[in-house]
């Protein structure tokens, strides 16, 4: 049955909890398409990925392995639907990586403009590690080991698919037609990306500009309290903007009653609404609406046990998809094999 | 037992049947090195780094994995002796080469002299395939994996040891002193490398220059007869030169009877002696010294069954070893793992 569902792969470097910039860009889009039914979801916890960049705090990573799974049943992902793995238990992805290394031309990975545009945000200079320049290719490893058809990924991240195409084409191409498939990107149409708390960049845990979703009532508003907003806005009868506004910013991705955030937007502008106001009123939003998910969290935490039951179940099952792609892929290429 | 003997990793690419110049290389010393007893060795048939160059013709790679193993067995290797294993059936391997990727940096890679000449020669212009960029660290995941002390390598091969060095100390700073052992070059004193009949470069398959162990005595005296000697010496009764005259190279690297050599090159100097009759001479030094071989070669041919094996035992124990090295690495890097 689950055999003819479109196949996803998505997933997240477990370098910390996840935050609400991971909720509006992936995690609730998760949901609704394993709701749907119409696909076959694998999320990935890519610990290996998260090395490539993390390479001397391991423990880091490895710990937050746990935080993340909790994070996505918190949120509603269900075991028994979607199929959560940890990547560094999934021995057939290295071997594929290595196959997948002699298609690409180190050129062609440092035209690629995501790895670029990384790789100036983390000023490496000239200290490149190989890992780390080489991730696309073992991102394109992880997409064809699931078989994957669609893969959720931000506009920037394009460039990501285009190579694992040109990969799987050219393996196709040189080893056998239709031993791998090509996936499409799958964009989000809004929302993709949230803006931290002090407007400047998306919401990232490295510039501390984060609200996570395992946050207490407490910290989510110390959180709101220190939001950007308008700076001209100084006294309460003085007309403000919603521009660049976080406040508003995250009324328009959270409140679902838009016609009291249009209302409200209005008044700001008209002058008369406070900040103070404006952000109760968006901590009550945040607080009614991330309050389900932070029980479910708690009650998760208590039992580690049952976390770990589910991580084994989904990594074995992982497992079984990706060796079988990878024997595939050995057949195909007339790998030698004892019978 | 075999525990506290010194460890040697030595391997070939399976890229074709093995040469006169791979006997003198380093077959010749496997066995001697095996047969003194002091040394535990694995010998890796290197088919996935067969690949970062050849990944256009892996039924080659494949088909000659068994040439190379009746070529090692035809010569002495004795598999209750030393270890014979395939790589590509070493899963450890790739999974060790990810973790090292993260440790070095492309500059460092650019910057090896071995593979930079190598880039040059296989004139890949532009279009470097990343896996073979990457084969240093591949090559140290191998090295590594087997815990090897030693390492014979030709002089030029020296870069690769000091990289899987820097590798296995940055490594062991990181994630726990004496998790992995620093490796030594184990560099032979003479005839390190045969030239090619033809006498312009050093024998090899992709040259065409070259004499399999397994060719037949026609074969054999059709290669010495095109043997390049001296162009100058025409008439018999000329003088005739040593230097770089490939039949005197070959009698020095093969015949045991020093003083008829040191006759034959003092008459040849002379003028007097034919090429024709020195390389009759060659021929019977090299007929003799190889008939064993040939025909063990043959026998075991006969047998791909018990090759078959020989070649499953080794792997299943390399298996074995590397992966008990890959899971010593994952504790050190407190990587995750189900208990």
């Amino acid at each position: 049955m689950s055999e003819n569902k479109l196949r996803i792969l998505t997933g997240d470097r477990p370098t910390g909890p996840l935050h609400l910039g991971h909720y509006v860009g992936s995690l609730q889009n998760r949901v609704i398409l394993q709701n749907q039914g119409e696909y076959q979801q694998y999320i990935l916890i890519a610990d290996t990925q998260a090395l490539t960049d993390h390479f001397s705090e391991p423990l880091k990573v490895q710990e937050n392995i746990l935080e993340v799974t909790m994070d996505y049943l918190a949120v509603g992902i269900d075991p028994n639907l979607s199929t959560i793995c940890v990547q560094s238990l999934l021995t057939a992805l290295p071997e594929i990586t290595m196959y997948f290394l002699n298609l690409l031309t180190l050129n062609q990975i440092e035209r690629n403009p995501t790895v670029k545009e990384e790789i100036k945000q983390k000023d490496f200079g000239n200290k490149i590690p190989v890992g780390f320049l080489i991730y696309p290719v073992s991102q394109a490893a992880d997409i064809t080991a699931f078989l994957a058809d669609l893969v959720p990924v931000g506009a920037d991240q394009i460039p990501m698919i285009e190579d694992t195409n040109f990969i799987v084409r050219k393996f196709n191409d040189m080893y056998g037609a239709g031993t791998l498939k090509e996936c499409k990107a799958k964009v989000p149409e809004q929302f993709s990306r949230l803006i931290g708390i002090d407007g400047k960049a998306k919401m990232s845990k490295s510039l501390g500009n984060c609200i996570y979703l395992k946050s207490t009532s407490d910290e989510l508003w110390t959180q709101v309290k220190q939001m950007y907003t308008d700076p001209n806005h100084i006294r309460v009868e003085d007309p403000g903007q919603i521009e660049g506004n976080v406040v508003f910013t995250y009324l328009d991705a959270f409140d679902e009653n838009k016609q009291e955030v249009a209302r409200l937007k209005d008044h700001y502008r008209q002058g008369g609404l406070g900040d103070m106001k404006i952000k109760k009123y968006l901590f009550e939003v945040l607080d009614n609406k991330f309050k389900g998910i932070r029980e479910r969290r708690l009650e998760l935490a208590a039992d580690k046990a049952q976390i770990i039951k589910i991580l084994k179940e989904g990594t074995l099952k992982a497992n079984e998809v990706s060796q079988a792609t990878l024997s595939k892929m050995k057949r195909a290429m007339k790998m030698f094999e004892f019978v």
